[in-house]
């Protein structure tokens, strides 16, 4: 399967010199969704994860499937102000000012092994702040998973040492 | 299995007056979610119906894994300026003011059978709207499914016509 057949491109959204990769038509397929989580089920079992996380809001959209499957519990990263209980928090930066992201601090026990599962891996600063967030928690990110990676961004960059799983590749715009 | 085992209520969250439910941990235990995807996939096969449509963000957590196990499409309801193509639109009213929901125009097609899933059914302000969304678009919703029903809101009464599944109830404040 070509997954690019179901990747929409869209420039100038959400605003002027970006193209924006819009993975809705693999949802509205049950091919080619299947054809996603039956990809992330085979590197989630290679590398031996035991949660899965994803951030709000596409990577719940592929990283509960997966967790499912693999009959693990799936995390959700929101931004804050979402989740009701105490949370651990993480800031990172922006082309312009900051964002911050949250999970539920007994969300992730020390010790386990969690994979990052994402729609889109651009500069990789949403993934950094996952990692930080997680290794504060005394766990440890054993892998990323994304649907598409823009290569010029260079965002696996950021995280060197862990494995990353990308189901298809853009130059990046 | 006792769903309510899994739920944490949080007085006061959003807000004063509030009792916020927390879905969280049925995701973070995969005997849990797969009790809540089993129940569903039975709803959805009574009804027969050929699409999932999910509210953000909560309602990707819950809809995707039933879209994909009957081997049915997934369409996501955005909050304006989240999709990046052709959109319908519509505006619903909140406690103080208005909200604005999201589908794109071509997601789904005249004659489809629609199921809405999400976490809660409150007042059913959010069904209400999808559900208009997708009679514009010529098809029609053919059930609706929750984890949890706030009985008290009498949500239900908002689509009296159709076939409504919730998996636990709490009286609603």
């Amino acid at each position: 399967m070509d997954l690019k057949d179901y990747i929409e491109s869209i420039p100038g959204f959400p605003k002027e010199g970006i193209v924006f990769r819009d993975v809705t038509p693999i949802l509205q397929n049950a091919n080619s969704m299947r054809y996603c989580v039956d990809q992330f089920n085979d590197f989630v079992k290679s590398i031996g994860a035991d949660v899965v996380i994803g951030p709000e809001a596409r990577g719940f959209l592929f990283g509960v499937p997966v967790a499912l499957e693999n009959h693990v519990g799936f995390v959700p990263v929101r931004k804050p102000g979402k989740l009701p209980r105490e949370t651990v928090n993480e800031t990172y930066d922006l082309e312009y000012g900051q964002d911050e992201l949250c999970v539920h601090a007994d969300a992730i026990l020390p010790g386990q092994k969690v994979v990052i599962i994402d729609d889109l891996l651009a500069t990789g600063g949403t993934v950094e702040a996952i990692i930080k967030m997680v290794e504060r928690m005394q766990a440890s990110v054993v892998g990323v998973a994304f649907v598409i990676e823009l290569d010029d961004l260079k965002g696996r960059e950021k995280f060197k040492d862990i494995p990353v799983c990308a189901l298809t590749h853009f130059k990046g715009e």
